[in-house]
């Protein structure tokens, strides 16, 4: 919509995508292709491998379900009872799917699975187990197969040969663009930038002075902070949460409502990353990111940045409770190798949070934010460190070190204990384990006892408090209760701290 | 089926399930529902509250889907346009529910938000925030309603007090108990002892006294337990892995094949257990814990006693590659609250943790599983305190814990290291910090150098080895080759820990 023109079909390509029995079963299918139909996606193409076998073998024990109908259910085109064996009904199929208009297309090909196998066809044992010598050899009899493995007969070598064809397009489109760069120079190179990923000169420049004039929650400053980013690129969205996640910005362009679908949500943001020329985000609470666990993995394997946007991130959230209160999911996320996990205390903090996410290109970020709100600390050059000192001394006694809601508290608990105490904000551990040994050194000088404070489980400090240091957190399920007497339930306040130090 | 007799219904009643928009978005009700479709629940009744509005507003724009076409698709008995404010129209639809011989209703009401509010009816306003006021004092006005908060006038408290009529239905029920005692004195007090989650004397006799002939991996283990296990209580399946998690023995009673299926498969096993008489377990790879988590983490909430069989329980699973490969779950697993996590080392510690399973009745156990064989270690009565001096030493200079396939390597790295050293097998962390002090300073002697030895991330392990202690694990993800090569890549051999001591 915003780069093709007429006679400029700059972005010109369907999606086809592959399923199974299985991946009709999982219930990330029905997320997605709800969506799909609402969305009018008639450029995508799904091909359903419909074979009747899962690993545990016939499906008509666990399987039953109406595909044409179902899919009919979300508005998609469906083109029922193709041979899947058959080259010319499929593509019959897919040149009857390029005239959809406003409908995603599913093709459902019926299929055979070990197709030939004369003894394991039609059964689950050709699903994940090789055929064997013995049936490989009446398989290629069965199908006249005379060649060797690997061997590819050179008639159907030149009839699948592609490569001339592919070429031919290829530079059919180079051509494209060229002409288009000549008629639209400006709009082509807006394209290339939001292609190659890459960043406007400056367009950080407010990020880096940002600072909340009150105590804000730092969900709120993220919605200022994303007010004041002007990149075409960023495409946000919540899984039903916007107005609490505070994922839309009055000036959003590009804004998803997913719906109460965290799983797809986040799988679709990596599609979209894949795809190219988005930055995607999107909200939901803290604990709901165990229902995408699955696409947040997959994004820090695939080294694909996205942007996961979970507020209410605490029992801070108060009164919806334990299964709205996250407990272990701070240090779910920090588990996930490959995931930036920004747990911001302040506006300046969750600035810097953003900054680094969308620089940071070669992998996922999240960003979890308060409900409640949190004062505004003096500023620091070190934030972008990932962790840094906020209150220096000299030749300290005890070093504590606190993320998000919880860096108030310790300042807190500075105040009660007679001890000479350094307060870190370690806003991003990981971040901060990249630095080198020295500058680490010094934010966290071995030998001095540290003790760590934060409002979720406790287990992941000990590697930089150890056993002789202490951890202040919570490591069993929240209440219903405002959020000032859960902390006091949960025994994290200052005085109770304080004892123990 | 098994306790319902000619005259004797003692099982009778039904399951009614009360669902939003937001819960139809979400992918578990795909997978439930189609489940629900294929095993012809026919006393599963749900009541679908069609308002056309979720939290980010009106849900034409994110949730378009046919509701009664999807769940014909499901093979459920639809009955649709029901007038959600009516009680004739609702109680109609029930009784025609109650006709269905073979599959599940569900009842769609057409209903308004926030019914008679005159400014925020049918808005999502209605939703999340209170009325206030002003508008609670419009709304009374407009249904009529000259009432006090919380006042219930006599006629309506008179003919919504089911009191008497509750205490006939189950005086009748307790009659027809005792009776069906009478006549069916063995199958009455079998009944009884499932409902009452009683386990029969000498039921694991045979668990303490297992162990594995040969090298074998512990999914094999698994599977001889279960033959061995005669509880007619356990209720098992897998989310089609049935052959690869071993959960299904020659003999089992009660499967289910859930297809793939992991989340529905755990919510189901939940819904089972707090149905009562039954102990569920469930299979799938570790590494697909991710899809149920909410799950595993509502049965952990709710004290919810489900069995959690996840094989494959490391990058020892080979060549399937890193999607496949778990890396961060054993302790994603470990940081949820209540949750037992079993981790064997062959077949003895195998038995054990089955054994503690089914007798912890107060939350959930998972039972990880090795897809390759280890070796028998020599028998110890201490397994079931999840922690225990596998090879004991007189002062030794070095602790070396480890947990399942790991055993066996820290075996080797201690004939490789000229140290004193105590090899600890923690087959279950929990368990293990649960034991007195006395007990667990005798394992773990303080003031010993210690390391821990695990294939997954690391960070869990500094609790007990501090920082100056050393965590040999993985915190990247693997790679697909045959198992011991992924070892030898992530440096988890004998040879490279050695030369670290």
């Amino acid at each position: 919509a915003e780069f093709n023109k007429p006679d400029f079909n700059i972005i010109d390509n369907y999606i086809y995508c592959f399923v199974g029995d299985g991946c009709l079963m999982e219930g990330v299918s029905h997320e997605a292709c709800s969506l799909a139909g609402t969305w009018e996606l008639n450029k995508l193409i799904v091909f359903y491998d419909d074979n009747n076998i899962s690993i545990d073998g016939n499906i008509d024990g666990w399987f039953t379900e109406d595909i044409p109908a179902r899919f009919k259910s979300y508005k998609w085109n469906v083109i029922a009872d193709v041979d899947g064996h058959c080259p010319d009904a499929i593509n019959a199929a897919i040149v009857s799917a390029h005239q959809e208009n406003n409908k995603p297309t599913i093709i459902c090909c019926k299929t055979t699975i070990g197709f030939g196998s004369p003894n394991v066809a039609g059964t689950a044992a050709s699903h994940g187990s090789p055929l064997g010598e013995q049936e490989i050899k009446l398989t290629k009899e069965k199908l006249a197969w005379p060649y060797k493995a690997f061997e590819i007969p050179a008639e159907i070598y030149k009839s699948w040969d592609a490569v001339s064809q592919g070429s031919e397009i290829k530079n059919n489109w180079d051509d494209l663009l060229v002409k288009y760069k000549n008629k639209y120079p400006e709009l082509a190179n807006e394209f290339l930038r939001r292609i190659n990923s890459e960043l406007p000169d400056g367009w950080a420049n407010k990020l880096t002075n940002f600072k909340s004039a009150t105590a804000t929650a730092t969900r709120k400053s993220s919605q200022q902070i994303l007010a004041s980013i002007d990149l075409p690129e960023l495409i946000g969205g919540s899984a039903d949460l916007t107005g609490s996640n505070c994922t839309k910005a009055a000036n959003s362009k590009n804004y998803i409502h997913y719906g109460v679908r965290e799983f797809a949500m986040t799988a679709i943001m990596n599609g979209i990353k894949l795809y190219g020329g988005f930055i995607p985000y999107g909200g939901t609470f803290l604990t709901f990111t165990d229902y995408a666990r699955n696409a947040v993995r997959l994004a820090a394997l695939m080294h694909n940045q996205i942007i996961l946007v979970y507020s209410h991130d605490s029992i801070g959230l108060g009164e919806d409770g334990p299964t709205h209160q996250p407990i272990e999911h701070i240090n779910i996320l920090r588990l996930t190798p490959n995931l930036n996990v920004w747990r911001p205390c302040d506006g300046a903090e969750t600035a810097i949070a953003w900054q680094h996410a969308i620089e940071h290109k070669t992998g996922p970020s999240c960003i979890l934010l308060t409900r409640q709100n949190v004062p505004q600390q003096p500023y620091n050059a070190n934030i972008n460190k990932g962790g840094y000192i906020l209150q220096a001394c000299e030749n300290p006694e005890l070093i504590i070190i606190a993320t998000g809601s919880e860096v108030e508290l310790a300042q807190e608990v500075a105040k009660l204990v007679a001890k000479k105490i350094q307060i870190v904000s370690m806003p991003c551990a990981e971040v901060f384990m990249q630095q080198d040994q020295n500058y680490k050194d010094k934010v966290l000088i071995p030998g001095v006892l540290k003790v760590a404070i934060e409002a979720g489980s406790t287990n992941f400090w000990y590697q930089f408090v150890g056993i002789e240091g202490k951890v202040f957190g919570i490591d069993e399920y929240g209440i219903s209760a405002p959020y000032l007497e859960i902390y006091q339930e949960m025994s994290l306040t200052a005085e109770k701290i304080a004892e123990q130090l």
